[in-house]
């Protein structure tokens, strides 16, 4: 469905130059490495098609999404050129479909990499890769990937979450299987830490499974480990919410430009006594008269029932703070200290912008920016800031 | 997008004979009552064309929707015959949207009820309600409701949220408005809490109000306020929470069906030493050697993060702890207690069902089965269940 200006309760801004603008710093920042985007979860919920059509115009030439849905949606948005891969890896019976498609399995376990070891080789492959290095292929002149039957080699060094262990790993270079490797890559656990001893452990491990694996572009980083410097940028790295504004390095202040605004519409503006209860379980009490606006967000769009008595809207350039619970369509301000030709019904309170912004949010709400990303947005009207030629 | 079920990393199933029977259940314990359904929020993310359809053929004739939108929808998945409210009531400019598609407003605040006095005294309207009782008409022997510039008026009783303030009231009661009043109602901000002094305080405003409004119906409980008993039923309830299986009496026994299960799919197993750590942060230390099972939902499918270190999964008939922070599209448990046999990728781990239900994840969550549900599944493979005949 898709939710017009007029009749929205709010409006949820999605700047697609501060996006590429993102990717560009990191790019810059990892100047040796190719610089991917990670668009999976629809782009951290800001809308998977247009955020990569604008990466993919500005230059970028690897996606990586994390299921084989978001795979093949993706494929259609962008057409046959930029490489696409997935990082779940392909579940039982889903081989064909990532052939068809075109797009790069992460190959997470050794079941996976059986799995795909007998698809490439009964496959028909016009060019299929072999041994080490990528097996991926140009059509000639085109610019167009044709399927080579390459994945991508996930090892685990410290997350434990996907990825061989050490002991498959190991298994796996005793005999090597038939797969061209389009990269190997391993995942940080600890990379907005930038102090955290985990994270050199992971990288010296990683380094000394590099070693094993000769002339295969390795990638380590995402967007905090983009951060912590040149050894840990190999030959790709993937950043995802630094695209999207969150801060990569938490406690710094954030290189990143902020990507998105929400703007939520007064439905009701209304006065109210001292000792009057605000909103469910009766959990706020007011201690003196004032006005109270309502807006039309609640937790249904993504407004984490957390942030409930906590953070802040604006209003007329001012602060007002959110009162009582959050409730699952509405969420309630305290516009006392703002004028009321400012606050009254259609009126516009920002909930995320330039002066709070998705950091903010998510710290209000006990969580990190990637979660308010994602939860934000099934009712808003969405508008796509994009000044750069299509 | 449709997620096919052998793609998807995890299914969630729908019980739509439960939601039927939950509202059989309501409508019992309210029998002196109409009973709507509450719909908003895509009927509290669970499908509110599919919910409602099953709810219609089973007799319902009145639904519930936050906003305009949600009621287009719903109009056009339902048809011309039932009632449809929108709570949040019209935005400017909107009126005429609501007149086209046979919508009830809420009229929440002075403002909305001058606009829609204004709108219905100039639209042409074949049988304009006026003055106090129902405006609404239907064809003649065809059941099909007619607009008749009916709205539902919302007085508020002690919410602070939406509704007429007791001034307001006043001053309506002053030069009441060409408007035929479907109902009147007001919405209560404890009943999940029995013994809450705040529901008879309420109850007894809600009823001062509606001896100002003789003949006009009153509705005041949603879905709890149903289990208040008879003197809080009125003439109309409102349930939406309880159809889809949240228990509206928490800590009694729950009276309604569980609604959902959600099964999701493991990608990988893996052995773990004693000392080593699992997830972001390394934030788990593995106490003893064991096995992890990684499973394809994360926070981005509504898994809420604050269920990190908290909660269980069920594999093969037992208990498996999740383990370290919940990722965006991936969820760690500890699988060391079941045996390999089960534990395998490929099986599937029950998220949610009838051991472990939306109110106990929410409970582990910190927060309320409302928004464990309206924060599910946007790339689920959706199974919904329905004997009944359509």
């Amino acid at each position: 469905m898709t939710y017009s200006a007029d009749r929205a309760g709010a409006t949820l801004e999605i700047d697609l130059d501060a996006i590429v603008a993102n990717w560009r710093r990191l790019a810059e920042t990892a100047a040796r490495a190719q610089c991917a985007a990670v668009v999976k979860a629809d782009a951290y919920g800001l809308g998977a098609a247009k955020a990569a059509a604008a990466l993919a115009a500005a230059g970028c030439g690897m996606f990586f999404v994390a299921t084989l849905d978001e795979g093949i949606a993706l494929r259609q948005a962008l057409g046959r050129a930029p490489e696409i891969a997935v990082l779940n890896g392909p579940l039982s019976g889903t081989a064909p479909e990532f052939a068809a498609h075109n797009l790069i399995p992460l190959l997470n376990e050794p079941g996976q990499i059986e799995t795909w070891s007998q698809f490439v080789e009964q496959a028909p492959l016009p060019h299929r890769g072999r041994g080490r290095g990528p097996g991926h292929q140009d059509w000639e002149g085109e610019g167009i990937r044709r399927f080579g039957g390459e994945a991508i080699l996930h090892v685990d060094t410290g997350m434990a979450r996907l990825g061989l262990t050490q002991a498959e790993f190991d298994s796996l270079m005793q005999a090597p299987p038939p797969i061209g490797w389009r990269a190997v890559m391993s995942h940080l656990a600890c990379a907005d830490e930038s102090d955290h001893a985990h994270n050199e452990i992971q990288r010296a491990r990683f380094a000394a499974v590099c070693e094993r694996l000769p002339g295969t572009p390795a990638s380590l980083a995402a967007s905090s480990g983009v951060f912590l410097g040149p050894s840990y940028h190999f030959d790709l790295v993937r950043p995802g919410a630094a695209l999207y504004g969150v801060n990569p390095a938490p406690g710094k202040p954030n290189p990143m430009r902020p990507v998105v605004r929400l703007q939520a519409r007064i439905l009701q503006v209304r006065q109210i006594d001292s000792g009057e209860s605000v909103g469910y379980g009766a959990a706020h009490l007011m201690d003196r008269p004032g006005r109270l606006a309502t807006v039309a967000v609640g937790y249904a769009d993504g407004w984490l029932r957390s942030l409930s008595h906590r953070g802040y809207g604006r209003l007329a350039g001012r602060r007002v703070p959110l009162v009582g619970r959050v409730s699952m369509d509405l969420t309630i301000f305290d516009v006392s200290e703002v004028e009321p030709r400012f606050a009254h019904p259609g009126a516009t309170i920002e909930l995320l912008g330039d002066a709070y912004g998705v950091d903010d949010a998510a710290a209000d709400a006990g969580t990190i920016g990637y979660e308010m990303l994602t939860s934000l947005g099934r009712r808003y009207h969405r508008v796509y800031q994009n000044t750069a030629p299509a």
